[in-house]
């Protein structure tokens, strides 16, 4: 196991306009096309891929740590505004595969948002994100980002470094979906909940 | 043990202008009177009290979570802007208990500083502190933070929940101060390194 020893302190730095942000181990991209199936809206999704739109909607920067046990893991989080149908762009959303020892702090650092969180007990929570809000995720919940916004929801997320993230819990499991309706948003029932 | 699916979700908010932070559970108040021994110059520092003078230094507002192993915990820390002799205002400083588990991450809401670092080693380590930068500080490092602003210095500290301060290691440990120097923050020796 890499010891705690072998890294130096180190700052990540971010640019919220323009979106900049360094140094990044890891980056996870994601668009339309590679995550369709997280949006109630197929038809919507496969109308605007037809089109030849394949909007981003997702970025994760991650620090250059180990992912070992007794490092913290720091991501910043982007996703960007937009719709599929009436629902906002949004996380796939997932849940810590250790359900006693990985909870994850949310720092908001530009946009609006709701986090949308269910726990295996089929308890949810919904909060809101925005600059001075700090979201504080137990373990058991798995949890879901919503730009119900204009601009990009940006946030830092910090969380045990040897955690991994489980994305069976997807869209069949959440229990309510945040859409637009009415120019607002709006937590309605998920109709393909289980 | 109390177990991570004892808590639900739940927000910190913060509010920079004013100062203001809910929920918190326990809160550290430093004034000059308590945390005098931390500061080089000792007639500069008397002399500030016997004229009546005890400023805030430093606050800490702990969020509402278990102790526990297995959480993390989220921390507000406030250094106020100020000087004692030519030294800046700036917290005790420690070191986590655990070296090999109990890894820091700062995140800058207001104001500017540095983040003095050192391991057991004897190696020393300064970042930037300020809006934009998130300082990784891995577990084997004391810190202490220091405003050489003239705002307040506000950052959000996130650790797991069972650490431990170790405020033995202090300003006889610190191989370098920050004062200030021409005007400016300036990195020196601390004659009373060990």
């Amino acid at each position: 196991m890499e010891s705690m020893a072998s890294i130096k302190p180190f700052n990540i730095t971010y640019s919220i306009d323009p979106l900049a942000f360094e140094p990044k181990e890891e980056v996870i991209l994601r668009s339309l096309s590679t995550m369709k199936e997280a949006f109630i809206d197929q038809t919507a999704a496969e109308a605007a891929l037809a089109r030849g739109e394949d909007p981003r909607i997702v970025e994760v920067y991650m620090a250059p740590v180990p992912h070992g046990e007794g490092f913290l893991m720091a991501n910043i989080n982007v996703v960007y505004p937009g719709k599929v149908g009436m629902e906002y762009f949004m996380t796939k959303g997932h849940i810590h595969d250790d359900p006693d020892h990985a909870p994850e702090i949310y720092i908001t650092v530009k946009g609006t948002g709701k986090l949308l969180m269910q726990n295996l007990a089929g308890e949810y929570s919904v909060l809101d994100m925005a600059e001075g809000l700090i979201n504080y995720i137990p373990a058991p919940y798995a949890h879901r980002c919503i730009n119900t916004g204009s601009q990009p929801l940006v946030y830092l997320g910090v969380f045990p470094a040897d955690t991994e993230r489980d994305y069976s819990f997807d869209s069949k499991n959440f229990k309510k979906l945040v859409v637009e309706r009415d120019g607002q948003a709006a937590l309605v029932d998920n109709p393909l909940a289980k």
